[in-house]
């Protein structure tokens, strides 16, 4: 882990909630959950763009704390057994497997709705409370059914059977690409972007959010074990259909290439240069050793 | 159902999800649960809180149709087959036992993210940003970790085990007491009220909350399976520990009785008088026949 990312960890660590309470165990599995490692990718885009923007107040921070609750309550309800039925998950046993299904369903359930309130700690310290509706909103939306969580179902939905071209272009825009979207689209917008500058971070982080997943599915069949930290070769374990099996691994290989050149692109027309910004893109669609 | 429920229902399903979506599936699923009838409580004590408060503005049915749907997931996650596995529930199949359990979890997961893209609607149509911004916040505080999730997640725990007196509290407190307590807090605070009227008013949905617990509690020894619309006798089947078990018949009559005059006397300090609210309260303690 890099000293940046140690202490990222940190400062989103102190948004978790930390008030005792009688149902402790289901505080003890959030916390679990949240703490068990990641890159923390979707707060560090969402910083990196409200910088890139001209943001710097504090409203950012709850904001990138909850869309890393959101995104660790996905995974967390995808381990479960009824769905992807995972044991494992960045190297250490997932949520339900150390406490219990049903905590699986509850610590998944805290943790979307402790986003929602980390969230709204941000109007206790904005000077403009619209954009922070705003901001809220555009939260929701990406997480929801007209996002993540529509992704995700159409993907539960297919496995086992072979979805088109369309529908996979679906499951990889909202899975993975919403929430992408959300993190760059939330920074910009605290910052005070709209109209085309902000269809224009929508862009960028839809072409990341693409080609992060496409990446994925690349490494699922070249990386090993211990380097991911996760059960590999589940893709073909369970049969399922990838950008590289619709389209073959070179296709696969070129298409990341391509959109990371139109995201660099993109993160060239913010306001500010975005250095850190570019680098960590790049780094991110070229993970193979 | 009544006239007002039947138009109630009408104007909330306004607000549920109506744009069509690959995940098709999962917008059924979510609006499966939602339709499948229930009283609408918290959104009725919700207006009526409003209306009490002086409030006549749009922004409170988008928190009527939130709070509803908050109250929905809460049951469609509580019926899963690794919960209280219920395969009936309003007198039709659960959203689990008709979609999968999968769509058990993610029509929940929809319902709950779809709660927060629907009341962050009202920040369109809200003179007063700020003042939806902690509505919005007691929202996502009372349904998570320290209010309905939180008293979820002690009740799962300690079934099959006895709950000590101080956990059975709770567990009713927090499971049953927080919504209704984020409803009537939720429409105050709309309406402007603030300090000790909006204690008041938490106190007042704290008593109603408490009542309506130990009332279920007779009800599932009293009411047969046709009355109630679900699986009756559940509690003695699980060998649950509630009020009824631990004070006995009488105490729990009383206990209502007792709650019940709390929770009028408390309205009755409202800005303006409430009877439509206050029968309300009343017929919702006395449901035995």
């Amino acid at each position: 882990m890099s000293d940046n990312t140690a202490k990222l960890n940190e400062r989103l660590a102190e948004w978790l909630p930390r008030e005792e309470t009688q149902a402790e165990r289901l505080r003890e599995a959030m916390n679990y959950s949240f703490t068990a490692g990641g890159k923390r990718l979707r707060p560090l885009l969402m910083a990196m763009t409200y910088e890139a923007f001209g943001g710097e107040g504090p409203e950012i921070e709850p904001f990138m704390a909850a869309i890393e609750m959101i995104h660790t309550y996905s995974l967390v309800h995808d381990d479960l057994p009824c769905m992807d039925n995972d044991t494992l998950r960045r190297g250490k046993p997932t949520t339900w497997n150390v406490y219990g299904e049903d905590f699986g369903v509850l610590a998944g359930d805290g943790l979307l709705t402790y986003a929602f309130e980390t969230a709204a700690k941000a109007f206790e310290v904005t000077g403009d409370p619209a954009r922070t509706g705003r901001a809220m909103s555009i939260l929701a939306r990406k997480a929801g059914l007209y996002g993540m969580c529509g992704g995700q179902a159409l993907d539960v939905l297919l496995t086992g059977s072979a979805p088109s071209a369309d529908q996979l272009d679906f499951i990889y825009r909202n899975k993975t690409g919403a929430l992408l979207e959300a993190s760059m689209m939330i920074g910009a917008v605290l910052a005070g972007a709209d109209g085309e500058a902000l269809e224009n971070v929508e862009k960028a982080a839809a072409a990341i959010g693409y080609a992060f997943q496409i990446e994925d599915d690349i490494l699922d069949i070249t990386a090993d074990e211990a380097e991911l930290g996760k059960n590999v070769g589940s893709d073909e374990k369970n049969a399922k259909t990838t950008f590289v099996t619709l389209y073959g691994m070179e296709a696969a290989q070129k298409e990341v290439r391509r959109l990371t050149e139109e995201a660099l692109a993109r993160i060239d027309a913010f306001p500010m240069p975005a250095p850190s910004l570019k680098e960590l893109v790049a780094g991110l669609c070229s993970r193979r050793k």
